[in-house]
């Protein structure tokens, strides 16, 4: 049901990062390239781990939607997470910077079982914590993450320097 | 005045990492052994770096306060911080996790000094961002922050899970 991700799985998470994107109307701000994102995940410096929701039937080919989903695969959904570290508790942790599953294959139990082998992994690798961040508006999600005992933290705000402002901050 | 840290900074980096916990009243949840934080920035596999900001001359000791301060250092603050990743912008980013100057060394520019120093780092490591989280009564901080144009993301809220329901969704 869930396996870790290889190199030859790349297009199909470059597909389900597009998605993800087109899910949270952030599709504008993708920047994704094949090439990068496997050396990224699989390169002799990886950024970030992959695991994969897998079902026994492959999944119909979709419609081709904005992005150009065409991908016939038994992948249904995938978390990518990379270390954090919190220095108050000593211990590393795991951030989970994306979950999806493909919305025909939804209710069925894929997002809990990923997050459910995230949660075994960090406990096997001494992690105290998952985190992750979630769309003020993604109500379903939130509820979701609740009823796993995860707690919303309220009264931190992240801040974010990029760009223009990034490089006048450089110099 | 910024330089990388060493493993004889250690000592120093738990005091900071102390003083910054009194800061942001959260020193009851500060679990901090010396030789696990020392294995965790200096071992084989580092979860974190850390920029130390030095003055000229050594700080005055500090009267021991609550968690015993009694440090004769020319470190008057640091930023530790770790790798994350965008899978939208298919780039790494920089996580600053801790940023703390000693409250008699404030308003000497050492806070602006490490984030310039790690927007730096950011731009020559290919990074597309840096990323923070501030407690929403501390306003002084996100003045700041908002004076070198870092934006609240203010539409995300992180969830974490941690302990009893971190174990029970593990099994």
């Amino acid at each position: 049901m869930i396996r870790s991700a290889a190199p030859e799985d790349t297009r199909t998470i470059g597909q389900l990062i597009r998605a993800l994107a087109d899910y949270e109307k952030l599709s504008q701000v993708v920047q994704l390239d094949e090439n990068r994102l496997r050396e990224h995940l699989f390169g002799p410096r990886p950024y970030a781990e992959v695991l994969l929701a897998e079902e026994d039937e492959w999944r119909k080919p979709l419609p081709p939607l904005q992005s150009g989903y065409d991908l016939r695969t038994s992948v249904v959904g995938f978390a990518l997470f990379f270390h954090n570290y919190s220095t108050f508790l000593g211990t590393p942790g795991i951030y989970l910077e994306d979950l999806f599953v493909w919305p025909e294959s939804r209710r069925h139990g894929h997002g809990k079982a990923l997050l459910a082998a995230l949660a075994r992994l960090a406990i096997d690798r001494g992690c105290s914590r998952l985190e992750w961040a979630v769309l003020d508006w993604n109500t379903p999600a939130m509820d979701f993450y609740r009823s796993l005992g995860a707690v919303p933290m309220d009264d931190w705000t992240t801040y974010r320097l990029t760009g223009d402002a990034l490089a006048s901050l450089a110099d």
